[in-house]
């Protein structure tokens, strides 16, 4: 329910027997299970208690686990989700988790970043297949900006907390994405499962539309 | 182009004699020229001088006006715009006329703001017929996510400055979108227009999409 | 004395033994000790050392110790507690543990957080059974506007710091009750003992003027 | 309705005429109508036009109107109001007039501010007596803090923009009340009607339990 | 002297009367007199007043005179401005002008905002033929970091304060500049007076190295 | 030298042999040494290497060591210290440590918070025959303004970083002491160095202008 | 009273009249009144109702004005005031007309900017002379720094707001005064009349041990 | 390419692993490895395993690895870096790695705060012969200010995060250099690669325009 979001359970702050127990319920009423920023020594632990089929995506730091009976959702539309450096892995990796759960298709477009531009240029004809788009935005935050002009589909930025200095926190990368001089909308720094599930519900109403 | 999100002149710090005569260009490149941010009296000077169909949106403060042979789009979805309280309305506004000159219909659900729920839930079955929603978020900026809690569609947060004290140049209402506990993606504070094509984008995909 | 307002140690930055001396010295002067912030372990250490009457509340990290003959004192006013979400317990317990300590009838309404009305509605007749009511408002401070559109009793709300990115560090949610639509009173992020006290005061005063 | 709390009129960034129809449409449907941060000559305005009985408050910057048989509320119960010095006595007095409104007796303290505490102390008896206290924070916001200190009675700080430099737009007034080292609870910089407002929920609570 | 920067009279904050005088007495003493952030009309009473050949720079809002034996410095570098829209012109054409009075040749490119790539990468080549370039960092910063990925000369950034909301006066345009993920250094919000003068200052160590 | 402000290391960030070499160096040159923000342990290994008189101050974490011929100043003026709460201590130690060692008397008055008048009224003779006076700033940091307008002397701030939640990093105490309604000038947060080394300047003027 | 620093009537937000009214006041109980951030229209207007010897400083914007018998106090020591530049004046000569009025000897060092170090050092001598030093901080703030290391006496930093861009506000400023690498205190930003006063304090103190 | 400017690894949050399989590929295809913000014991680790001529910097904390046959770049332009105190060692240190990387002569100034003006004005003849220079701005960052205001050379500053309290992440060195009242550029607080390579390539385009 909550619109065909997928629960998820956010990992810091918890234990492991928290998380594991959660997820326990998660499976029992929902068929499913996700948890997000999980180290891979928790995860291990956590999927060896599981009953079902438990995937660790490493670099997005998520864990799903599908139960017995559970059928994945489906739907025809795609979510292209667009990274500029390494650092942007983490957090658009957890958006890449959420979209699929929700049963979209995912293309991933990674290290493109602004500062040598011919590798966005290259990859537009991948950019303009997808029905949205998730575009990280780390360090100044202005490849949504760059790719939002590039592109027909909406586009949702996820700044992306890097770098040091003044700004660093993700400010730069957020004022970046509010005052952008395209269209798009932004959703909070390092909220990959914000946009995940934001571009899900825009994918799911796109491909409800389709005959 | 610009994905087909009409381009608009923004008034301030521009004299009339600069607005009009952008307004002209625009005519005659593109058919349509739209202002925002406009006194209704520069409003009037513009009017009368332009040929065209002009028509100036006094709350949302926006001037369109339609050259001789332009056949404005029509995209069989719907934008529904949610406001809490007067305030809202102006970039609230903004938003429904860009999102009906991109061609979408436009559902307005006026003065629903959270000190007041039952407002908000006799309003449910039209807030659910939209395809996707733009809700304004004043002051204390609850609303998008008491909406986004109810509805299946998109949820697009509008933040508007008002009130007055401590965070009242519309950052307690950035705050509470970003940090929204349900899913929305967000635009600046009072950037109506940003939020209008946004979701107008939304809808001309799904939109595109019915057979 | 201090109004009736029970001392209480602020762990913190103080090592077992220092809070354990000041325990003592609690107890020898007034019969009572309350530690806040506590972890379960420094706890034991301390219960393990005391005379008297000892309680570790786990979920509010907060340790009360009745000495030998002490007489807790009982006001015949309700204060009612309602959180949103699991991040908002443990400040929300330290204001539990406070205005009981006062002498008030506590009464917690849980999990009714805004992205899912019909909990709040669901829990609306104990709601307005309080004669004051604190109100956690996490992440985005929405919950603290809501109830007290809905209640006739006054409302002070209780920020807390919880999710990530920008205005995660309780901002967003202090910004958001500061700049509410309702009429309330707002405490400092995180500051359960100040929302506790405060509502045993207003209590105490409503309890001193019934026959 | 609204918990007793009067509806009030927000004037700034309103005309003379809506404020005055706004006016009129409150003295209809609830037999009075209030308007905050009313310059003195659209206060003349506005009685030339009304029926009723229509009192100016200039100090505090609010116009009252009582319609033919409106008779107002009466509380058994007192609402003080503290200030320390001329800049808090524009938000003191919005506060005084909701608080009146609402029907409690009100109490003013004028210019005890701390930088002369022999002021403050000489008022104790009067502080003592109320059932509930606003307490006007301006420059370095001590003074909610002093009084807190010395009376048995719920404090609500009103902290006031006041002063040049750094903190002035009163975050530093804010501040102060937030990290009191008493105990007391908090509205927004400037935000009388809230004070005033809170403070007669309290005193309504008390007044409603004398028998 | 001063390192070859002119001196330059801040024109805001001062009578006519004043900046009159100041420029008089820079006549006298250097052969010329600079002004900025000038008034067209102001410009035009000082114009009236001094000897010498007076200059208005309307967009730049620069008053330049220069006295009767006065001979302008000629350095051979030449120095690129880049403006992404017509926000960028005050202070990019500030910066023209005291780049061209400290003797460099001055290759302006506008209007090249990245929201629309295809009009930089048209002007690549005039881009590389400048010793050193400053770019106008509007809204959301992004094209001094594209620029500097494509060409060899150093880049610095002039960040300008342009569209409304969160982070509207430069900030985000300056965090932009300072968290750009290529090599550049940048200069204060509007400071087109300081971008020139560095621009200047290596264009002129540039020329005194060629033979 | 330096105004005979004693030279001190500040130690965090240094290896302990960083701090004990530099501790050689000072007693070679100037026959004393000083370190600031010292743990226990490492300065009993500073203690156990160095030849001449160390005392620990371990309160205000400061090392001092006089080397064998070393004759400490004396001046014939007294600096009070003002503290409201426990959390004050170290840095009110250490600006206690440096104007002793500049060679004034130090007179103590500890734990007068503001939320107990009388405590702070109790000392008032005290506080009068002090020549200059610090006074911490904890919390609200409203003592330093309390006790300026009790006494002749100049009083210098020192806002110290306690509590938690909003403004606790010392913000809200300095915010307090920059617009305090009574004279007083500040230092930084938590300068305990610099608030001792002021008052012993001004105490060392006051010593030299005494017959 | 009030330590001997004159009252002084704060101007802005008040009518001439009000101004007039508080002069009288100030005049029959104190023999003396003070009026700070006048306009000199309407410094003007009061001087021509008032009894008594008056004057107006223009560049400080103070009015002063001695009643018939009063007689100005006198005290034996010097308050060096030293300026960057023009934009300093305004506080700096409100500084300069409170420690006069305290009786002090002031003595002015004027236009001695960081940018051109000769200036500072060709004053050197007469800097020295001074029992205490205000130092004005405009722009980055550096010249109280580096004042304060050429000087064995007290230096109180007075930071100006100047200049334009992120910072402008007297932010830089005051930051660079609380973070200097001397000994130094500081006021908050164009609080010349507490620098002034607190320098009077100062001052007093040492001529009051002059013997 | 990159304009000449060495790749660099950011080691902060890599693992060794990853950081010596990302030098390999450096050597592999550009004949050199550069990591920035290493450890002296990872540095030793991935010494061990890399072929070639490697160099670790202990206190810029770099690793510059030069393959085989590689030629470093050498051009005929000097680079001045000046340092206020210790805290400015490591980015200084860092910028000086780079720019001797991209081929510059370096000439290190070193503890020339401007607490101590002679020890800069001693320096002075060193400072002027650099052809671009870069000082470091720790603390209230005055250092860039004072030395751009002695030498005719372009002057980078680079804000160092130093000291405690308000302003102390680099905030106020970064404003100071922003609001400097002599002609700079900026780079980001903590920089050391970005001043570094800025000032390389404006070396390098003077050293190419040397005949
Ligand atoms: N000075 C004030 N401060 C806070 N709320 C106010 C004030 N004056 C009126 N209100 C409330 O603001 C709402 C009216 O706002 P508006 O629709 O903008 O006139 C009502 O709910 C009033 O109760
Ligand atoms: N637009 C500007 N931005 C920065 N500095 C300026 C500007 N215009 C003039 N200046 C410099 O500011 C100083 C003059 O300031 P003022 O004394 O306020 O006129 C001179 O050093 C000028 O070189
Ligand atoms: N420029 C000023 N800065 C700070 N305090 C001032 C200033 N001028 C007057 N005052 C003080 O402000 C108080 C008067 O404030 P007010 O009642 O608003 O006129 C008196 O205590 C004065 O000593
Ligand atoms: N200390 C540093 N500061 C700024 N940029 C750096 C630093 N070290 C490496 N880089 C740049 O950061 C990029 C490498 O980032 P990463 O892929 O995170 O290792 C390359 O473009 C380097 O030029
Ligand atoms: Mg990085
Ligand atoms: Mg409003
Ligand atoms: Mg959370
Ligand atoms: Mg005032
Ligand atoms: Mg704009
Ligand atoms: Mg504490
Ligand atoms: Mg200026
Ligand atoms: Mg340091």
């Amino acid at each position: 329910r909550r619109r065909g979001i997928p629960e998820a359970v956010f990992a810091p702050g918890k234990t492991v027997e928290e998380v594991a127990a959660l997820v326990g319920t998660a499976l029992d009423t929902t068929g499913r299970a996700i948890v997000t920023r999980l180290g891979s020594e928790d995860a291990a632990v956590i999927e060896a208690g599981v009953e079902g089929e438990a995937t660790y995506h490493e670099r997005a730091r998520c864990l799903v686990v599908h139960g017995g009976g559970f059928e994945p959702p489906e739907i025809s539309a795609t979510v292209g989700i667009v990274t500029g450096g390494t650092a942007d892995r983490e957090p658009a990796g957890e958006a890449a988790v959420i979209a699929r759960e929700i049963g979209a298709s995912v293309e991933r477009v990674e290290d493109v970043g602004v500062a040598n531009l011919t590798r966005v240029v290259d990859q537009l004809d991948r950019l303009r297949e997808a029905d949205v788009l998730i575009v990280a935005a780390g360090r100044e935050g202005a490849l949504p900006t760059v790719v939002a002009g590039l592109v027909p589909a909406p586009v949702i930025a996820l700044p992306v907390s890097s770098g040091y200095g003044f700004g660093s926190d993700g400010e730069a990368a957020l004022l970046g994405t509010l005052q952008s001089c395209t269209v798009l909308s932004t959703v909070n720094v390092d909220a990959g499962f914000v946009a995940g599930a934001q571009a899900g519900l825009i994918a799911r109403s796109i491909a409800a539309a389709r005959p």
